[in-house]
């Protein structure tokens, strides 16, 4: 019997529950119940332990624990292997699965570290100025919300399915509730009890619902989400959920799609892209039995090579070993369960009023497998009739893809928009302007287009691969919804506000010194301050320094940039901006370097970058500026002992006007004696 | 009988229509009916027409439109303040609807040249780096959906209502269907026959529906989207359409909401923040005669000072004159219509299970107006007892307001937060700790915090008033939506797609050069051509410069900037990171512009910025030096002779090692001979 984890203990359903069978020999491997576990308490356990625990902790801090949880994971696996095998994924189907999961929470917890502060606010998007007087702004900022994430996951990828919604969920301060789907909860389970006798995360951070949800969405508010993966079915019975509703639950929805790959019109027998567009085709028809939500159910080829097209994949897909999926030799291994092979037995008649089967209308000779028991199918490859519907309205949930021929590129979009939203649709062309023509047509019906050519066939990570740097998901039949993208899911974890205020109460509310709040000027330096000595504000208000011709022909020579603006007196006058000769911007910056620094050894280590540098005024010779530097976000490093201090830097003239303006970023001690 | 303007003319209906109310005098102004309007052929105009002639243009080209719109609007507006009065609006009610809606498209029209691309795909974050060699690459991009935009809005601005949602729809290339309420529906046909008659705007960017929409979301796709501002009953309604449940119809949702405003703890009767916060409530009440989705629902006040706080709003409320709305010492005009004074009665009573009335029980003297055929009610104010529910939960869509006690600031987070989402919440406080305490706290549930004190009271914009640069939309009850925002909201319009390619591919999809890309070396320096003469992809090899010590040492002198790391060879060595002497970074750049610069008088008219300086690694004395810079993204000005060209600079030392990487930023005349 399968326990779920609930408000921090095991619990076991007392009732006999339902049996889940292994796929490949129809054995028991567990039974599932969740019969009389408490889901309010559970929601209530994340509530208020799990989500207050996340949220004192900083995104470096969360992200440093998703880091330590995926070494901790990864250190023993072979255990999930084995039980993988129970689900019918081969071992290579298991590695994108298990080894997938893991290096999407490395790749979470290091963009967490790099892309966020080391703070509990994001901020988002630019400052606003909202009046003349500059008393008045705006800034958007993320906040955590206080509420639970809900993960409804699909049975296909038991752990990746929950790490990658896990991953965003925990960095966004939000505690899990994990659903797992039934037929491979068992594996799910496994990895949710190691994850909670490690102890990594805070208590309350993860739960684990196996069995039925039903109840649970009842007690979801404003502050909740729910992020599903699976049918279009359940999907809509969510949708109508009165909290979703009327009560403000956030529903995210990843449903399959009919994603399309499309050959391209300049591709021909002998190009390389006509081998990956085939190969492509076949691996996405047999990795995970074609179980995939990005499965590519739809060949769209040109109809002059439609005939070598189909021949090739045919040629490729008789070479397909089938079988038990834990014998080495096996390519692929049978369906999740007998069920799921009845519905895509049924979804391939349907394809079969609109398409000739050319391919798997014989079950497949099996390696080590009895084909009753097991959930065995043999791939299928179908050949569309002109101007069938069904291609892009049925979908077979395994090991089956239809081709469609086009005669134009135009029509090769049109195809791709019936399948009224996808995933990832891909597009094996060597022609630049076929690539531009084709990627702009059909991106508003995609989530994710992957462009295959001779030039990156060989580090593509394929067709069929959600990864967590891009966004996963798409619109329409796909279900509307965005996982993935890196931080974005992040930050759709979290509310975006907009805050209008002072200068000085946006800098106390965000944490990060706002132009035109006040600038603290004491006797000693800020270079002279370590990473903890440094306060928000902390300011060098420079002396003065005049800019001559002299320095301006000097810098010129010295540099070597004679640009004619610098030097050429005439030619300066006659430039439209300048009228006459204007000191460099390197110059400026230059000297204003020269003005601000604390040049003795101390905590500063280096100036590692400059953002956002304009120029908003012309040096002229003559001109005396000076600079003012200001502490604006302080970024310690969990893991060094520096960190990042961004400044302001503001370089101005003698009549006061804004010369320069740009942020200097430089490495501090954390401390210094 | 008001018309459509639908697929290109304009449809008046047969029927005899429902009659539209004077606010003030019960007169019928207009009958409204769309009896025989052809739904299907408006979307299928919007679909074939407009949207295609929208998406012909650049996003600076649709800016120019809109800006040109807003001007030829502004021109000549006197009879539409007529107007404006009879749906019972004050002339200060009219601005906030008329201008404020003009004021919304020139802010688009800014933004869409300052922060668009002069193209028609908008890049989303940085590139991301999918394999180790280079080859494969991942780019987030927007594209435009081929769909409509159908835009359902609320009655009381019905000229801003319609504006704030046409500018983002058509900077992101999308026709939109307005439907107006029907009260004041005259009002935006006046404005919308001027729009047409303009001429501006592409045909088909924009159609009326007057009247019924029913059946209209029957005729939508995925690729469409509809955004509501309305009541949470028929918000409903939409949720429920099957196009929206299973079609993939986009539903963006503005509800009314409980917007609250807390007076700070912190706040004294002698303080400025306390008369800040009167007068905002009295304000909220009463403009519009509070019939704002924005208005103040609930005002939060610590308990010592609530009865300090009851009596000024009640002196305040008590100046408030009331009558007919042409009439210039009128202060707030009548409710929209009979029928909505009666909802708003209702709901008083509602309330009044859990509040007194503590003014407002007596009708208001009316100026020149009369009170059984206008829909006239006075401000009503009202005091809830401890723990009511009721304020939370009951919306007076009106001129009503109730005052909340708390005692913590805990308890002020958690009376907010009952609000169960709201649209807006304000906080007046002069203490920075309370203002991040309060703002991080109650965040979560709004779209847009004001936070209100004597440093920006003069500038603040006020508590109800959504502006163009700032989201509008909350969480939960207000719905969940997310308008204007400034790009924001046009970005919602669009379909975000991640693209995985080789380099070159990305380069000739996106349209901007592209890191690893082909880089194109000819006789002419990139410095001589034009901005009609460059390509993307052009490029500067440089010849090679060695920096000396001398050179550093100069350098040092020269600006000032004597940093130990660059002066001091003992301190230096020590020196975690460098390990001894190393140029300056800004000397880096100064020699890679001598290098790159090509000095004589041509086209390129100034250097305006750099951005994402990283210096990667240390430049030591004897290294030897090169740059490339290559033509990243070119922006024509449409209004100008010269154009933005972004430049792609890295920095090598003699190992090929990158040391510095930055974008540069140049002004290139568009010809040059």
């Amino acid at each position: 019997m399968l326990e779920s984890y609930a408000a921090g203990s095991w619990f076991r359903a007392k009732a006999e529950g339902e049996p889940l069978l292994d796929a490949t020999t129809g054995e028991v491997v567990a039974r599932l119940s969740s019969d009389g576990l408490d889901l309010r308490a559970m929601v209530e356990h994340a509530r208020h332990v799990g989500g207050p625990a996340i949220r004192a902790l900083t995104f470096h801090q969360r992200a440093l624990l998703l880091k330590e949880l995926a070494r901790h994971l990864s250190a023993d696996k072979d255990f999930l292997y084995e039980l993988s095998f129970r689900t019918g994924a081969t071992r290579r189907d298991s590695t994108v699965d298990i080894d997938g999961g893991f290096g999407t929470m490395f790749s979470y917890a290091s963009k967490g570290v790099r892309e966020l502060p080391n703070d509990t606010v994001v901020l988002d998007g630019g400052l606003e100025r909202l009046g003349r007087e500059g008393t008045f702004l705006g800034q958007h900022l993320h906040t955590s919300r206080p509420g639970v994430a809900v993960q409804i996951n699909a049975f296909n990828f038991p752990v990746w399915g929950m790490l990658e919604k896990l991953a965003p969920a925990f960095l966004a301060g939000l505690p899990s509730i994990v659903k797992p789907a039934s037929q491979t909860a068992y594996l799910t389970e496994a990895v949710v009890r190691r994850i909670v006798e490690s102890g990594i995360l805070p208590e309350g951070s993860l739960q684990l619902l196996s069995g039925s949800p039903r109840g649970l969405l009842d007690e979801l508010n404003e502050q909740d989400s729910v992020a599903f993966t699976g049918s279009a079915h359940t999907a809509s019975i969510l949708r109508n959920h009165p909290n979703v509703q009327h009560g403000g639950v956030r529903l995210g929805v990843e449903a399959d799609s009919l994603n399309c790959s499309i050959l391209g019109p300049d591709v021909t027998v002998d190009h390389p892209e006509f081998d990956l567009f085939v190969k492509g085709v076949v691996t996405e028809m047999t990795v995970k039995a074609g179980q995939k939500c990005t499965a590519i159910r739809r060949a769209i080829v040109p109809e002059p090579i439609a005939d070598a097209v189909v021949d090739a994949i045919i040629a490729r897909l008789a070479e397909i070993t089938v079988g038990n999926p834990a014998d080495e030799s096996v390519r692929m291994g049978p369906l999740a369960s007998l069920g799921q092979r009845q519905d895509v037995r049924r979804a391939i008649e349907s394809l079969r009023n609109a398409a000739d089967v050319v391919f798997g209308d014989r079950p497949a000779d099996l390696i080590d497998a009895d084909a009753e028991r097991g959930a065995f199918l043999s791939p299928v490859l179908l050949r569309a009739w002109p101007g069938a519907a069904e291609p892009h309205d049925i979908e077979p949930f395994g090991p089956v893809s239809t081709v469609l021929t086009y005669r134009t590129a135009s029509e090769a979009i049109e195809l791709a928009a019936r399948g009224k939203g996808s995933l990832v649709g891909s597009l094996v062309t060597n022609d630049p302007g076929v690539a531009r023509r084709i990627v702009l047509g059909t991106a508003p019906w995609h989530g994710r287009i992957l462009v295959l050519n001779r030039d990156d066939a060989a580090e593509s990570t394929g067709h069929g691969s959600p990864l967590p740097m891009l966004v996963h998901g798409g619109p329409g039949r796909a279900g509307g919804g965005e996982e993935l993208g890196g931080i974005r899911s992040v930050l759709h974890h979290m509310q975006r506000t907009a805050v209008q205020a002072s200068p000085d109460m946006l800098t106390a509310i965000t944490g990060r010194w706002t132009t035109g709040s006040k600038r603290f000027v004491d006797e000693v330096h800020p270079f002279r301050k370590s990473l903890e000595g440094l306060r928000i504000g902390d300011t060098v208000v420079s002396a003065t320094r005049q800019v001559t011709l002299a320095d301006i022909d000097h810098f010129a020579e010295f540099t070597g940039d004679t640009f004619y603006a610098h030097t050429d007196p005439e030619a300066a006058a006659a430039n439209p901006l300048f009228g006459g000769i204007v000191a460099h911007g390197y110059l400026v910056v230059s000297l204003a370097a020269g003005l601000f620094v604390e040049p003795r050894p101390g905590p500063v280590l280096a100036n590692f970058g400059v953002d956002h540098l304009r120029f908003l005024t012309p040096v002229k010779a003559g001109d005396v500026i000076a600079v003012k530097l200001t502490v604006k976000e302080i970024t310690p490093r969990a893991n060094a002992d520096y960190g990042e201090v961004r400044w302001d830097a503001v370089v101005t003239n003698q009549d006061d006007a804004p010369v320069a303006t740009y942020d200097v970023l430089t490495l501090v001690a954390r401390t210094y004696s």
